[in-house]
């Protein structure tokens, strides 16, 4: 028994608990009669009755003693919910703590108010089942498991004075992303970060089968957690209804591990006052094991419900008489009248266990992005690559990235609010020089080798671990607490996270339209190492897909960028770092690539999203006979390669050259805010001209993002369908039919009339094509020309 | 040291690993001159270097130990490579064994076959950089990483004379899907299953940074896999250059593990004999901890090479003097003379320590999916439900399909090879009535209320765990051994799998032409609990969207399914369960709905996959005002009621109604082998006429299946735009716009001059919808005609 907590103090949290648990019951099944001061009748219970109680009265039990903790070590704590189905427990404890009634004046802390908060829940025009966006306190959903240990890490990184409690269920611990997001503890700075206390919930069953964990022997899940390099302490509730021995045996694992964060902290200060690297501290971790439903039903219709898998959702519905009866029992097994006044709210002996003010877990302004400041940006200018001539100087772009991200980590070294996330690829992927601005962050055993370019530090804020799900699990939670960041990936691998990317996108949809949340920043992520350029790993690592996936959520969120070469980049780059509320998508290579525009031309064409190439283009003052589009790094090549071989061959053909960076700008204004009127796409792309479209992605996505333009029956778009291999990258574009004389002889078939006058000309590039071909196959290289083409003809100012 | 291996034994098996690790370089680096038989110069080497090293040497030496065991013990065995970019260890051995000549006859056993192995790799038109379908003995790429164990487990189900190998980078081991899926041991039955031994190869590094699990110690590392419930042998080499001392301890290791294993089935079979439930093997596993990039150069450029990331990829390239002297010690370091006859052969004591014939992991049936047979089916149409009038009755068409499932595991019951895999949701699913043939698979600990309906099964065939990526790599491993296999899973979470489902879809379409593999079963996926019905979990469990990505996959190996009710699910289920290498994805409601078609002409129907039906329309023998089509179950539904609201209100307007079973039906037959043809498909929607459709998914995926249709421009398509919450089953499809009465007024609207004449009409659909939408907001459910509908119409033949 705790030495610490009364008896006293024990029976009014268990009455705290109680009253948690009661509103819980009363948000799943009461319509009317909230304190059940008359007789409970068919119409006093709602119609549908939906929700999860399973979870539920063990998250009010972990959140009655938290409060305690908080209170008295002075905490400042947010309590991520990983079994975000159990909403009504979150709900019912914001409303407890007053918070709710702040938020949502009409559901006040009076009969009235506990009545509107019961009708709600689950109900059409109310508030959904999990503990959403809607609910105060939350800044994880749970709808999606997997990610409660990365998000409450993520939000625990540079915030020193942060406690971050994340409940893991034991159906969520099953999945994958879950199961290795318990390494995350080797990336936390015991001074520079946060605490995260994880609290595995043991409540044994899933929907309709027991937990693999609550299943292998107390020893075996022991040993887990200490290979995953934890202290873990246990809380067994033995007897159901033995409610004080929990309470005390709860109250007394909490101190010990509050005591073991602060002596870990303490610790750690010590060792850095002695100028020691800091030890990997071995962080308290618990293993609660309560039963599920806990102080529901015992039976109903004679099958077990407490403590099994039939207290899942809704334990019983089909409200006949004896279900109203076992209802009944079940609310005022809670005692009500003793917990509620006659106005029906909380009592003020049971007001006086929760914190106050921001300390409350409900109104904590981190959950809400509320302690959120923008990035201090160095002016991106100052990295532009040089660029004389489109078509001749060539860069790395995503090096050139690289390069700002390097001073913005250094601008913004001081608030500690910015960080770059990925799977084990910033080199790779070419953002190398950012690793001068700060180590990569790394608790666990060092080497002797390991230094100079690679070196690891205790304090790193660039994040890499060989899990997409982490990195990003991590960048939301980072997010979500009101900081910045970029994630980097090789892009056919991005599709690892995509439904993260949908909860995240629908997280941001739906806290647009919830006051009191702050615009978090935006969700930054680069796609690099891309499906033109798998030189070393081929067909398994070529997708481009995942902007097909991202434009299925609503336009108001997400953002698509494909800048064609450095310069581009930078500018991009430097507006999704000014951002909030939005996924931004980049698509850029990494590997050398032919440079277009200078910096100045950069802007304005990033500005815009989309532009006639006046240099690339010869038909200045008159209606082109084809339009040549163009939107990526190694389409724009092709398709400048292609124009090129038309003003060598057919001088007298009018071409017009379109580059789009900003993919939103395809669509119809009235579908996405970035969209364009059709009269400035009718200008662009003209009414009736033949267009040929030579995309990064699957070519579909352009059709379908243009389906009702007015020219779309003209438009013929290249991408890639699904070729590849390991192989050369020209190669690549030649299997995709989207290389340069494939794009020229497209031209030719589509302009009426050219192709019977060209057919010299149209065999010519088939003859090149064959010969380029078969260079390959024999040398296992493209001809030099290939890599090193340049557009020849002179810059004239772009649009 | 093991007492069973000679040192004479010891030193061969040396050799054959330094033979395997001499052709793993020269296929990375050499051209030309494959025995080094002239001076090596710069033109013998390629010019674009590509691959993976790191890796590769560790391969090799578990390859070639394991060959030892399989001699020894006669063992059947397959060889999982979780490092699949370790690409030229398999490849190698394969040529060794002499199962590359016999596949690829050109690359022979000499050296003008030595040579043409070594040009070919990561050359374009040879063969990829990684383990790929191409590599004899593989199912298991490693491109994306993840999916070692998983694929491991799902091989050795059913397969009790198996053993598979799963060899796991201590980089992919960091990854979400393989951290969880070591607990499959949970699922393995040591009597009716083969045995599979991980081997966690700790090689220390990723492309740029130490691994997490090699810079924890060893206690910790032991204890997590004591923790995941392994028995862990460690083989630690100590000193990179006694080669000898780590022969000796991997050939120790290897004999416990095996005596082991061959102890836990001798164990099992004694506890089955003397009827005992069997008890949980504590399996062994190994954990390897070797040099990255072992064997090879030490330094490069006076930078660590061996033991370090820079080994990971080719160590070094720009093939200056240095260079070329560092790749010629390296060769020569191997003493291939001392390898290799005159002619380029493998010696004749080498080659003596391969397996022969099958035995040859390279030559293994198992991976080639070559013991396959058909599934035993049951005649479906036995499960029909009754449908005498369409739109009457009510079923719940999942648990119709559960019943024909039950029975496919009953006569698939001798052969064991059918299995079911869901995320905890095969009774949430109602797939319920198939546990009556089978328990679910379940080796971990029980509880006496364990009974009933979920029946834990040592020896079950339906497979549950919370992970999607564990459940879909089981089935993988299944399907690609050649068995039957059926995943169901909630819509929105599909997307947990969308990685997985590219790299499977990938190996599908490069198998096809690849003589010397057999087509394996399809992947069958069922996607239920789907957008229009998350009562219980409202936004975060709404998303349609798996099924566009699925279409980005190429043509020939994916199927779309949408059958409106219980009849057509059946036959859907039926074909599939007989395809080969595709992967068939079906959505299907499980909740109670209407049923449409009786089982005769939902056969019909299915096999068209697209139907007008006579019965919902009333423009027989002329052309129809309107058009309108539906693909889904509650599209189908909305749509036919918002036909009847126009025969009621105006019944001489023509109205052709149009299902849509088979998605892929609405593509061209130039881009899909079931798409229509322009002719038959302008027969039903006709060229001009106006089309309404109801969609389950996102609209624009309809738009991207026909946007070069004729009618296309006519065409006009409600679905899910992603509004939605806990919310009504009907207010869910009004808040998308999908109702019937919104249909109904679409109708209207397009219909040339129709808006004008039936402003009344419109007018009286927009106030029903306005008073049924209160109606749910008042009463937290939906009007009764709302959910009793029923198409009055008496049925007629349907086409």
């Amino acid at each position: 028994m705790s030495a610490t907590v009364s008896q006293t103090l024990l029976e009014k949290m268990h009455a705290y608990w109680q009253a948690a648990n009661y509103l819980s019951v009363g948000q799943i099944y009461l319509l009317d009669n909230p304190l059940l001061k008359t007789p409970l009748v068919l119409k006093d219970i709602k119609p549908r009755l939906l929700g999860h109680w399973g979870t539920t009265p063990g998250l009010n039990f972990i959140y009655t003693h938290l409060n305690r903790i908080i209170n008295e070590r002075e905490l400042n704590m947010i309590y991520v919910t990983g079994p975000g189905h159990g909403g009504p427990a979150l709900v019912a404890n914001a409303w407890m703590e007053g918070t709710y009634s702040e938020y949502y004046p009409n559901v006040s802390e009076d009969e009235e108010g506990m009545k509107l908060l019961f009708k709600q829940f689950s109900f059409p025009g109310g508030i959904p089942s999990h503990v959403a966006p809607e609910t105060p306190g939350s800044m994880h959903e749970g709808g999606e498991l997997g990610y409660a240990v990365s998000h409450a890490y993520g939000a625990a990184f540079d915030n020193p004075e942060q406690v971050v409690i994340a409940v893991v269920g034991d159906g969520e611990a099953e999945t994958g992303p879950l199961a290795t997001s318990w390494h995350s503890n080797k990336f936390l700075n015991p001074i520079s970060d946060g605490a995260v206390l994880p609290i595995l919930h043991l409540n044994g069953y899933k929907i309709q089968n027991p937990t693999v964990l609550s299943r292998i022997s107390h020893d075996e899940l022991e040993a887990l957690f200490v290979g995953y390099g934890y202290e873990p302490h246990w809380v067994e509730v033995a007897d159901p209804d033995d409610y004080m021995a929990a309470h005390k045996q709860m109250a007394q694992v909490l101190d010990i591990c509050f005591d073991r964060i602060a002596a870990i902290r303490a610790h750690a200060l010590q060792e850095q006052s002695s100028g020691k690297p800091l030890s990997r501290p071995r962080w308290p971790m618990i293993i609660l094991r309560s039963p599920k439903g806990w102080t529901g039903p015992k039976k109903i219709d004679g099958k077990i419900t407490e403590g099994y898998w039939r207290s899942h959702q809704v334990p019983f519905s089909n409200m006949n008489e004896e279900h109203i009866q076992n209802l009944k029992t079940w609310l005022e097994s809670y005692k009500p009248q003793t917990l509620f006044d006659e106005h029906g709210s909380l009592k003020a002996e049971l007001k006086a266990l929760h914190p106050q003010g921001f300390k409350r877990m409900s109104a904590n302004p981190v959950a809400q992005g509320s302690v959120s400041r923008d990035l201090r940006l160095p002016d991106y200018r100052n990295y532009a690559v040089p660029v004389e001539t489109p078509g001749v100087s060539m860069a790395e772009a995503t090096r050139v990235m690289g390069r700002f991200l390097r001073d913005v980590l250094r601008a913004n070294e001081a608030p500690r609010n910015f960080r770059l996330f990925a799977p084990d690829e910033i080199v790779s992927n070419r953002w190398t020089d950012a690793l001068d601005a700060s180590g990569k962050a790394w608790m666990a055993n060092t080497l002797p080798e390991d230094e100079g370019n690679d070196t690891l530090a205790q304090d790193g804020r660039i994040m890499e671990i060989l899990s997409e799900h982490t990195c990003v699990g991590w960048l939301e939670g980072y997010n979500l607490t009101g900081r910045h960041g970029f994630f980097s990936t090789y892009e056919a691998f991005v599709h690892v996270i995509d439904s993260m990317f949908n909860q995240h996108a629908k997280w941001l949809k739906t806290i647009r339209h919830i006051d009191w949340r702050r615009p978090i920043p935006s969700m930054n992520i680069l796609l690099t190492s891309h499906v033109w350029r798998q030189d070393h790993n081929g067909f398994s690592h070529q997708d481009p897909g995942f902007i097909d996936h991202v434009v299925n959520k609503k336009a108001e969120v997400v953002r698509v960028y494909l800048p064609p070469d450095a310069n581009t980049l930078l500018s991009v780059t430097n507006h999704c770092l000014k951002s909030r509320n939005y996924v931004n998508v980049i698509v850029a290579g990494k590997q050398p690539a032919l440079q277009y525009l200078n910096m100045e031309d950069a802007m304005t064409h990033c500005t815009k999203g989309i532009g006639i190439w006046e240099w690339a283009s010869n038909d200045q003052g008159a209606e082109p006979d084809i339009v040549f589009a163009c939107a990526g790094d190694t389409p724009t090549m092709e398709a400048l390669a292609a124009t090129d071989l038309l003003r060598q061959y057919l001088p007298e053909l009018k071409v017009r050259f379109v580059n789009v960076v900003n993919l939103m700008r395809l669509q119809s204004e009235r579908e996405h805010p970035h969209g364009l009127s059709d009269r400035d796409f009718d200008a662009i792309f003209t009414t009736d001209k033949p267009v040929i479209f030579a995309f990064h992605g699957y070519p579909w996505l352009i059709h379908r993002l243009t389906y009702k333009r007015h020219g779309h029956d003209h438009m013929h778009v290249r991408g890639y369908i699904e070729e590849g291999t390991t192989t050369t990258p020209f190669d690549m574009v030649v299997l995709n039919r989207m290389d340069r004389y494939s794009l020229a002889i497209d031209a030719i078939d589509r302009v009426p009339g050219l192709r019977e006058q060209a057919t010299h000309i149209r065999q010519k590039f088939i003859d090149q094509l064959i010969a380029h071909k078969r260079y390959i196959t024999e040398h296992g290289d493209d001809l030099p020309e290939i890599k090193n083409w340049k557009w020849p003809y002179p810059s004239s100012s772009s649009t």
